[in-house]
């Protein structure tokens, strides 16, 4: 046949090889162990949803980007571009089925029809987990401890969350008499790391006068600590309020349990969207900075209002997967990611097959990943698909075995063989071999 | 804010609220563990293909169903409608990175916009297994038996496989010279347990005469046992030949692991979809067998051939996820699906939010699943959330008990207290208690 198709993935789209989904599986599955020992519950929703559902009022640069198109029924529907905006239609479909505080994580893929020049993919994984319900200080603090957590399961002991709050932010915009671009402002300091302070000036020039520009950017300069950077803000957003007093609610928790040296508070962390109305946050891992924030979130008490009249806040944080498992890969770079079958039994006679698969069987129930070699090649190619696989142990099992009931276990790393031995000694030998 | 978008999700499609999603991803984790078990290695695939990949040169049926639209780069594109065909292209692409026989399975949504009226969703998961680059019994035979340890993994006791082989009919078929309707006629006989006898023989006449129907009929009737079937079709189908053998070496090994009472010789079985070659199978619930097959699958070895001029054969099964749920539902319907957080940590006073966090923190690394109530309400309202979420214990620590460092442990069941324990012992007791 020579009219081929010829196999290709799209642009910014990509296959996931074995020894990559098994690290990501297991990265996941780590996470959620996480989640639930602190009470979160698992949701999931359609990958479609109405355009409107997902568009909102806004548009702009998620419309540019959104897969959208009309399906048979003429209806105009669209590919979820993140987890939070279905999430909050979610909830005004079922708050009332479940109970508050709600403690919801998700994890599922998202598409964006991006440009992936900049090394980003048109579909990833996005992993959030919020508290919805209840708008206090514990559950700010709760949503941060369990980012901490996070990240600790996953063997991330290294890292910073830069946090602040939008409400002081706009407290302090409010006595600067600037607040009505609020928005743009809190968009502009948000790069400030990016484009550095000369270029954030210039361009806080269109919404500020230059009074008002020293005053934001001495706010967004962190002092030499929390508590000194909190008691600056204060001041400068007009003295205490109910919004510093939360930062040093949740200050004291960090310090009740230990968590000085993770958090910094650092006034210029606005995250770019609107719907943050309280704290916000971004994770850097002090050795990978380079690649940006890995967990990200904040607060937020109006998410719902597109779709229910009914308040329900809010607040969350979203992982970085693809991020977090580029840095992985770089700090156990030197560790041989592995398919993890152990032990490959060897096909000597194809009239021994139900044996082999029934052998494999003793080995399965004691939780030993076995494999059956399904017919008998020359058995240099059997060992040439072990290396492969990285399988480390071998059964050997002929017509002289069968008739002793005995097995041989070869060590693939170092050659050696035990033989003569019997089902439950082999099973032994695998477990003391591989402990 | 009176504009509101009606919160909804599209016809066909289904959120899924925290039980369900609990108990989907547990099935989905045994289901993983078991093929681990087995050596097979996960994989994925974009959600999103170029339609022409999608499509091959069929079209038909698949065209009319599947997601279909243009990206903003003007390419055709559309989303899977299975995970059969995105392997076949995966396989082109990446089998040479990889080694055989290669053993994976894939876990994932796919997208069909089919008439919801016959309880079928436009969104649901598929769950293959397959082994590929090797053609022989052993291969056939252990997709069989992972088939029935997969189910057995996940409590299901009670089933019979109806196994095939295409191959003979399609040789039947030859002798009565009536091969070049060998498509049509199997799609009809893949209907017979739907339609009957009589409606099955009226859609033949299209493509045989009578003395063919009525051995088309003779040929598809099951005798008493599977030898006895076996015998039958060999001699209908012009004596022993490679698939006939084939199947009688399938058989021993099913008796070599005592599987005789789960497998039934079923000429019946055709499946359906052109890509078989070799063995089909179906998988029937005794008890509910309203629900149709719950595993299906057989050999294709022609599968790549779209893509790739390099042969490679396989044979794999498809878990039908959500028919196997309903009926786990219908089995498990006495008990009660739980969120399965263990311990509710009161609030009596927001000043011990740190204390609570951290008290959780000692609870959770003995691996009990704890959450901290994030705010002071009456207590009734922190008893009726745990209700609500089935908590089944609660720790009580006020002012008094933090002076004492002890802590009260509350069985929420039978609202027996136990007081006085300090946290080591509050541990034990949580432990004890839910043995």
């Amino acid at each position: 046949m020579d009219n081929l198709i010829t196999p290709r993935v799209l642009k910014g789209f990509r296959d996931s090889l074995p020894k990559s989904e098994i690290q990501r599986r297991q990265l996941i599955g780590t996470l959620e162990n996480t989640f639930r020992l602190f009470g979160f519950v698992p949701i999931d929703t359609p990958a479609l949803e109405y355009s409107e559902i997902l568009l909102g009022k806004g548009g702009g640069e998620t419309e540019k980007q959104i897969y959208r198109f009309e399906d048979h029924g003429k209806r105009d529907i669209a590919l979820r571009f993140d987890l939070t905006v279905p999430f909050a239609r979610y909830l005004a479909n079922h708050i009332n089925e479940l109970y508050t505080p709600f403690k919801r994580y998700h994890i599922a893929k998202v598409w964006r029809g991006e440009n992936t020049q900049k090394g980003r993919y048109r579909e990833f994984f996005q992993c959030d987990f919020d508290i919805v319900g209840t708008d206090n200080f514990s559950s700010d603090f709760e949503i941060l401890l369990l980012m901490v957590k996070s990240l600790n399961s996953i063997d991330i002991k290294n890292f910073k969350i830069h946090l602040s709050n939008r409400g002081i932010f706009n407290r302090f915009l409010q006595k600067l008499k600037i607040e009505d671009n609020y928005s743009e402002i809190l968009r502009i300091v948000d790069k400030l790391a990016k484009i550095g302070k000369e270029e954030t000036e210039k361009l806080l020039k269109s919404f500020a006068d230059a009074k008002s520009i020293s005053a934001i950017i001495d706010y967004i300069t962190p002092e030499n600590d929390f508590v000194n950077t909190l008691e600056k803000i204060t001041d400068l957003s007009g003295g205490k309020n109910a919004d510093t007093e939360r930062l040093y609610s949740i200050k004291q928790c960090i310090n009740e349990l230990g968590l000085e040296n993770i958090f910094i508070l650092d006034p210029s962390i606005t995250r770019g969207l609107d719907y943050y109305t309280g704290i916000v946050f971004e994770t850097y891992l002090d050795n990978f900075k380079h690649i940006g924030s890995v967990c990200s979130g904040g607060r937020y008490n109006n998410l719902t209002s597109l779709y229910t009249k009914q308040v329900i806040p809010g607040a969350g944080a979203s992982i970085g997967l693809d991020r977090l498992i580029s840095a992985l890969d770089e700090i156990h770079k030197d560790k041989n990611l592995k398919d993890s079958t152990k032990l490959l039994i060897f096909c000597m006679d194809n009239k021994f097959t139900g044996y082999y698969h029934k052998l494999a069987g003793i080995f399965r129930e004691k939780g030993i990943e076995t494999e059956v070699y399904p017919e008998k090649v020359k058995l240099n190619r059997q060992f040439q698909f072990a290396e492969k696989k990285s399988i480390p142990f071998a059964v050997i099992c002929g017509e002289d075995e069968i008739s002793k009931g005995t097995v041989t276990i070869k060590d693939l790393t170092t050659r050696t063989n035990y033989e003569n031995l019997k089902e439950t000694d082999a099973v032994n030998k695998i477990k003391s071999l591989t402990d």
